[in-house]
């Protein structure tokens, strides 16, 4: 008789046991059982839990824009239309998303790369951004920008020249790229974002990581974020121009993660496509792969399921090895794709959905601007606080002070002095953050990450717990 | 000054480059390229193609169901339903999902494994299925079955005692599996469906498959396709019985593919989870991953990109690891997940949804019961052809006849004999199946693929094109 199972801790692929996804991690199991306590009536110094652990608009109360889910919704059950009243220009929408499926089914397969409608709305919208010619058969479609992220990087998963292949990632990072890497046997080679520098990225810092990196690994990659996540910064021109001189001359292929380029206050935001484009020959000839997606932006449709790619001068035989391998997972969800073909041409003032439209985006916006300009404030006015200028995204990373004796008291724990800190943060307040360990921080400096779009109330409370909990926090480590 | 992109055939991830997926790989492109002639006025021998080369019923003219489409459009604009004319049932039903949405909207992130509501629901499916008790914890949401398929392949990429990894795939086979074992590094161990025993799978060969990719690989696991895709059986009690007692006996992770068992005209479907159940100790002790879809069964949803899988008796550490790596990927669409949720609970005789329901299914099922037995009757009519009874799924796979000087043709162009005959028939008539080389088949033997739920004149049009190719065919080559 067997005693054991077939696949266990010792024979499944070791690469999945290192991965590691901090947004969903530990902490917010804590703070979902706690969530139960108190349902169950448990007393607490809170009455409930306020989630800042992932980067959701909806879930935090913004509400979905009218034109996206009235587009949606006629596009699921076209015999809606004639008895709902909706505008003309979600019908129009509808019937032009409708001749590009299949029998006008949203329920059939698309081509793997998403409708040509799809990527033709995408290409128009690329161009319109940078002035710079785009084409739709550089645009492939994911179930969100993770789905394709992962995509790219497995092109990389090669040994070369028997040495692993590496792929360079901001500190502090978003954990799908470091979870990813993992996954796929790819090696990590860190650089350092410039927190003094309004998290720049430092040419002298991309060369150190990148000769570390090369003693034992062939670096061929280089992921950058902007707008932060979680730093939440917008890279100057000049910044951009700096990483891509690094990368031609190191021979990197940029992955350029710019999904929070629409989530800017009021910094002009530089794809690098563009600037690559403008900077003219030889970097205007280097490939690229750019990631966007309507699980942000305005749209913020996280649950819809829908990102992209362009995919910028890949070798044909590349391109075609990357297009068979989309295939076998048939195409990304139709209705994720409606919404995106919503997200790339939006209303436009004249036509019947505009009025409305535009007074839903400017509630967003002014969200956004109120929340950032809050949150840097109230971080730089909580003593042994610090933060950034918050340029865009939706978060906020400040960094925070930790006694020695609260890190010797998380060290007993065996936790980090940030986790330590999420953790008593989310038993005293109720306030679910996720501790800077998750994404990555300078050695000796702790940070937390916050989402900051909450409504108005629930943001000033969770501002006032921070600020309350660390001056009793220093008051009991001191 | 560079010369070479970074990224080439040489130094990309080796194994992308031998993925490969038939069902939309070159002669659909040459079936493309045909509509685009004839769209430009190109003489051909017919008018139109008859696409039959991919399992998507809504692109074969299947209505989508009333009810799931209304639940979808409600869910997406709630708002809708005031002024909608839609039954209560279904606005009941949105309600549902709704609270179980992050602040009800389905724009939200859900848990990564899926909605607690949609998982719950799947687990009452497979307990009214199975008469087995069945936890929503071990149910996995995923875009589309091919995902989760993925996913839990990739737990068996890993070298063991120096061996690389060999996962059991029968011949023919559906080509997601071939090219994700290629994509993943897996190595295929063939085992030979007995196409005179009605594609059974038979014991002394899949003992013969073990052996042999012994010799180099440890072998894992085995999948079972069942409803066969694209061979069309429904294996019996016993087959499933020595499938596990192999599987128990060779200490293999059974991985069923079953997808189609929805799709059956008249024969009882067996799960390999109740079979396991039924045997007791020991094969009720052992791992499972079984698939199903929404692409599939009565909904046919392929664009909504909704399955799961249900994953037994994992080790815990096996059972995080998995999770871990879900959750890096966010979370499956929202949406699909309540179509999904449809598809699991659908409308019962009471309910006001009920009539137009039974109505529409007993359509469905009327087709695909005429559709079988005229494929199946035609097929072994036309001198040449042989088919196996077709007990479900939605395709056929007969056997050919090609003759040995036009397979001296087809070397000629470096065409396998199939590809140059579904090639010929595509280019005579227009219609566009799949040549068995896609999906494997007995050396010596040839077959295609055609998909058989085409509206009754199309595809009486087909089975037509069939039998006057065919003949014409022999014509030429004998
Ligand atoms: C920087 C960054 N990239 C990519 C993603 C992936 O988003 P999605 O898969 O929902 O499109 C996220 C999500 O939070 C993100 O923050
Ligand atoms: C046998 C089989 N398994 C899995 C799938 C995957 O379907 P989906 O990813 O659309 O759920 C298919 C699709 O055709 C199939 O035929």
């Amino acid at each position: 008789m067997k005693l054991e199972a077939s696949l266990t801790a010792e024979n499944i692929n070791q690469k999945l046991l290192s991965v590691e996804y901090a947004v969903r991690g530990p902490i917010l199991q804590r703070a979902q059982a706690i969530e139960r306590e108190l349902e169950k009536g448990v007393p607490k110094p809170f009455t409930r839990v306020v989630r800042a652990n992932i980067g959701d608009c909806h879930a935090l109360g913004q509400k979905p824009f009218t034109f996206i889910r009235q587009v949606l919704a006629l596009a699921a059950c076209p015999e809606l239309a004639a008895a709902a009243a909706v505008p003309e220009d979600v019908k129009q929408r509808v019937q032009e998303i409708r001749d590009d499926c299949i029998q006008g089914s949203v329920g059939a397969y698309s081509p793997s790369a998403g409708l040509s409608l799809v990527r033709t709305r995408v290409a128009q919208f690329l161009e319109a951004r940078d002035g710079v010619p785009a084409s739709a058969d550089d645009v492939h479609l994911g179930s969100g920008a993770s789905d394709v992220i992962k995509a790219v990087l497995t092109m990389f998963a090669e040994q070369v020249d028997g040495k692993p292949s590496a792929v360079m990632i901001p500190v502090p990072q978003y954990p799908l790229f470091s979870g990813t890497l993992s996954e796929l046997g790819l090696v990590r080679a860190d650089y350092q974002l410039a927190e003094e520098q309004a998290w720049a990225l430092q040419p002298h810092e991309l060369e150190r990581a990148y000769l570390q990196a090369s003693e034992a690994a062939r670096v061929r990659a280089i992921v950058v974020i902007n707008p932060g996540n979680p730093t939440g910064q917008v890279l100057t021109r000049e910044n951009i121009e700096e990483v891509i001189k690094f990368a031609y001359r190191r021979d990197l292929f940029i992955l350029a993660d710019e999904v929070y380029q629409e989530n800017i206050v009021s910094k002009p935001f530089h794809s690098f496509k563009k600037v690559m484009h403008e900077m003219g020959a030889p970097y205007s000839g280097m490939e690229l792969a750019s990631f966007v997606t309507c699980s942000k932006g305005w749209a913020a449709e996280c649950g819809l399921r829908a990102g992209f790619v362009e995919l910028l001068r890949l070798q044909p035989r590349v391109a075609a090895a990357f297009r068979s391998a989309r295939a076998v997972m048939q195409c990304p969800t139709v209705l994720g794709q409606c919404a995106l073909d919503c997200a790339m041409k939006r209303p436009v003032p004249g036509e019947p959905s505009y009025p409305q439209f535009a007074a839903e985006l400017a509630a967003v916006r002014r969200v956004l601007a109120d929340r950032t300009a809050t949150a840097y404030h109230t971080f730089n006015t909580i003593p042994g606080y610090f933060c950034n200028p918050i340029d865009g995204s939706m978060f906020a990373y400040p960094r925070v002070e930790i006694p020695e004796r609260a890190q010797a008291a998380a060290r007993e724990l065996g936790l980090s002095p940030d986790e330590f800190y999420c953790l008593r943060l989310l038993e005293e307040t109720g306030v679910c953050v996720i501790p800077g360990t998750g994404f990555g921080q300078r050695a000796g400096t702790f940070h937390f990450r916050t989402t900051i779009l909450h409504p108005r109330d629930e943001f000033q409370h969770m501002m006032d717990c921070f600020r309350r909990f660390h001056q009793t926090f220093l008051e009991n480590y001191s």
